[in-house]
């Protein structure tokens, strides 16, 4: 036993106990005939004392010879503290050390191991064993732990069985692309690993487990954004004998469930928007609802007038900025250089200022008078004071700037609060997407997934209008989970296959046992799944997933840590049936 | 909502309810004018009648049409069945049905859907998803989930924090094979899937975390043999400041917490043997203790007289099977026959008939007086009535096939009790093992073992004899776990690289991480991993982990469900910077 306690727990109840505490070294203060060491370990930190008159000065001495982060145990006694520190748990005592022991020795650490460090993001990846020592990445571990400990609970709790499904599968050209891994027993075969246990999930139905869930690792071979992982981690659950309500009823269960026990938030009934619905008020299908600015379509009242750009426009919408009368024109000149950087994209921006007398002043009043304005100002929403932005032009596209906007803006005046939290069901998502490459529709979210029965006749003549029984819960306009009822007959199934360009053929080899499966008595079944990294990064009130994962990878899908991928054998090559072709 | 109640719960206190049931038909009894259904879901069984004279012909001749495993919803009302069947708890009521949908139809299925099934092995891994719908292999799942969730639970409530380590790793020439994966994005480099987190788990240490956890799936490349599969789960666990006994103590803990909260069993303190004794009172590193029948070495009272066979042999050892001295001759001889097996190998067997009358009759009656019988009757615990097995020879072999024969007996004699379980830890473990084929020392845990500190003198003049602080959980005559107290400083595990026939440079390019890390402040630690597969069969009182696999592989790597690994195209290979090698 190297401890009696941890470096968290000791209070001024334990004063004159002798104690036995290891951990490291955070800091000293050397005062000469005295020295304090600052003592971390997972649970805290606790002030050591030695002292040449109390103890001994060889102590005092050996004391002195500690670095920073040396691994340390000492014998003590628990002291009352002469200046005490409220700030820390621990802060009314001290241990009066009698004897102390170095466990290990440590270099000088790359970057300081505080909770602000100096350490750049690359430094702080290839030493992540020491970021992990810093309070706030230790904490974002532990925090995960808990979310997904009481995502299991009650998930089991509510009768859903965890069941693991494999990891080496079959590869499949639809969605993503896949990791493969080479078989060394199947010569010129090769396994792929799993973008989600979809199929699994959906034979575990047919198999009559009726609730299953898994958290889950799953992988996708794509370039990188900003923040994708090539690893990520699922809530992955389906049900069956359910309609499409008793899945959001069930998943709204959970995450306020989840909200409750975290957050300590207590939320009412999630609101409902249909795609279609989320896409004209936020133009967006993940709105951050917890504020307003919603969209005003405004081609009613702009497109009477001279001003050709608007009457051109398939859509013209704007939304109003609260307080945003007082910009000033630089200020409304970098916002409009803002909307109109390549990321976002538009042409230009229209603005109405709201003043507080009632009257407007906007960069059209050449087009526009005041009754005009302050029909934009009711279709906004906009109040004295508040400022209209205006956006025109293709309605997908503006819609997507218009939106950015907002966030943006909802962003600068504080509106995206951490500790709110605003969750949303959206629902009816299109079944197909147009997609301008390949020239063909593709399946929005799977090709499981079932369409609308009554739109199902649209299939031939507008594939593009045919509605999905497919949701997303949305939270702080982060889409955190996702998912559908699904096709539960081969003959639907098979028409989906059809519809998405596969052979008959195609399907046969890459989905045969599933159309198969569910020739054997299927039940009508639906899931959902939620990315938990992102769920446990806004239950925590951030953003990046990166900061919730032990040991990320970095954009060019490398461990910089472990330095990998690397090179391998000539020798494995060949078990594996394989060459370099580079 | 397709149903009210599920096809378990209704018992006669619902009598006079209306319900829906939905669900698969597992049998149909046709009287004419009345017709029951078996209706089963994954909670139990329910009886539904439809009845000519009660509700209406055309329902009856709507279920005539119903098929086994037809996927059917049905309303009516819970009334008392008139010949009860107490052998199920839906037994008291049925259903008397008012409407019938079938909501999917279903082939024959090619196999018995029932506790016992006339499919074979191949037939239900191809039709997993059915084989799944049967009550035995639902059961061995659910049961999982449980185990799981109890593991999870009591650890975390002890502070350990479960944390996700990569799958996509670094390949490591030490172990066994790894599969491999082609980086897309780092051309000519692959990623290898873990064997085991054991260097993130280490790295989790030096980073503070002091108490870890994780179940996970962990990826080993070797040609199966029985009861294997290329993908396993682990529940892996780590502590720092602690030595062994306090793991010995925490996973105890866990252990007992498992056997009763899973099996209600209450189990008292450990026993511990060291590897050395283990295999002198067992020939194993992992006995099963539910039984005695142990060894009794005989070279002291054998090696006397003119027995050539027994006076050259290395060892002479030999076990008491209780009743066996009632064997007749041919049983005796399919003994014989039996150890001497390719599979076992023993080149021939004595025995000794202890009589009940306290007279003894030998094999060996030739050499050996009654005198001498005796003495080996004592020092192998028989009592008048046993048979005495003695075979002869090499240590380490003669040791293996007598105790192969011990467990072959003792199932025979039905002494390996399924309700009975003797969990024991084994310690002490040798900290090398010496390979005739590569003629040189491997680590026998793995190479991050500490040695016994007073061992470590040995390592240049005696390695064999090195002793780690490495350590089994044994259960039943399993090994369910095992784990060791890991060198932390740099030096040390250069040292046993060096001794691994590591050389420095490689040493470096694979586990230079690891050796950076602990000169940053390691601290002492250590840990265990449990193979969850065969610990939840084992807690099942079964022994083949394929059963409590949801979708397991067959002993060529294949998932002949899904038909994975499979060929792939051309355009992928090309992705990956790869060609085939045939």
């Amino acid at each position: 036993m190297y401890r009696s306690h941890s470096c968290g727990e000791l209070r001024s109840s334990a004063i004159n106990t002798e104690v036995t505490l290891a951990g490291w070294v955070q800091k000293t203060r050397d005062k000469g005939f005295m020295l304090w060491v600052d003592l971390r370990d997972r649970y805290g930190v606790t002030q050591l004392i030695f002292d040449e008159e109390r103890t001994s000065k060889d102590l005092v001495e050996k004391a002195r010879t500690l670095g920073r982060e040396f691994v340390i145990q000492v014998k003590g006694t628990v002291i009352e503290r002469e200046s005490k520190n409220p700030n820390i748990p621990t802060g009314e005592i001290e241990i009066l050390v009698t004897e102390l022991t170095v466990l290990n020795t440590a270099l000088v650490p790359p970057f300081t191991i505080e909770n602000e460090t100096d350490g750049g993001e690359d430094l702080r990846m290839k030493y992540r064993y020491l970021d992990i020592r810093r309070n706030p990445v230790k904490q974002n571990l532990i925090f995960r732990h808990q979310v997904t400990i009481a995502v299991r609970n009650y998930l089991s709790d509510q009768g859903f069985i965890e069941i693991e499904t494999p990891y080496l599968i079959k590869s499949t050209p639809e969605g993503a692309r896949d990791f493969l891994v080479p078989s060394r027993m199947n010569e010129g075969q090769f396994y792929a690993l799993p973008q989600s246990p979809q199929t699994f999930k959906q034979l575990l139905m047919v198999g009559g487990m009726d609730k299953y869930f898994q958290i889950v690792k799953c992988f996708r071979d794509e370039d990188l954004r900003a923040d994708r992982q090539p690893e990520f981690t699922q809530i992955d659950c389906e049900m069956a004998f359910v309609e499409q309500e008793d899945i959001l009823d069930a998943f709204e269960g959970l995450t306020k469930h989840l909200l409750h026990k975290i957050k300590g938030v207590t939320v009412d009934k999630f609101p409902r928007l249909t795609y279609d619905e989320a896409m004209k008020r936020f133009g967006n299908d993940k709105p951050d609802i917890r504020f307003g600015m919603e969209f005003g379509e405004l081609n009613t009242v702009t497109q009477h007038k001279d001003f050709k750009v608007f009457n051109e426009a398939e859509l013209v919408v704007g939304i109003a900025v609260p307080g945003g009368a007082s910009y000033t024109r630089k200020e409304i000149d970098k916002l409009i250089d803002w909307v109109k950087r390549p990321q976002i994209g538009a042409l230009g921006m229209v603005y109405v200022k709201c003043n507080e007398d009632g009257s407007f002043k906007s960069s059209v009043d050449k087009f526009y008078d005041q009754e005009d304005l302050a029909q934009w100002a009711e279709l906004t929403g906009a109040k004295a004071g508040d400022l209209i932005c205006v956006l025109s032009g293709k309605a997908n596209k503006v819609r997507a700037q218009l939106s950015a906007l907002r966030m943006e803006l909802a962003e600068r005046l504080g509106l995206r609060k951490k500790d709110e939290f605003a969750p949303l069901w959206v629902v009816d998502f299109p079944l197909l997407e147009w997609d301008e490459e390949t020239e063909r529709y593709h399946a929005m979210h799977h090709p499981f997934t079932s369409p609308k029965p009554e739109d199902i006749k649209l299939l031939d003549t507008d594939p593009g209008k045919v509605r999905a029984n497919a949701y997303d819960l949305v939270l702080n306009g982060n889409e955190i989970g996702g998912g559908s009822i699904r096709i539960h007959d081969k003959a639907t199934q098979s028409l989906m296959f059809d519809h998405l360009g596969f052979t008959k053929e195609e399907a046969k080899a890459q989905f045969g046992f599933l159309m198969d499966a569910f020739q054997y008595g299927a039940p009508p079944h639906g899931g959902i799944a939620f990315g938990l990294d992102r769920l446990v990064a806004i239950l925590g009130g951030q953003e990046t997933i990166r900061d919730f994962i032990a040991f990320p990878k970095n954009n060019s899908g490398r461990d910089v840590m472990i330095d990998a991928p690397a090179t391998i054998d000539e020798e494995q090559l060949k078990e594996l049936h394989i060459k370099l072709n580079l």
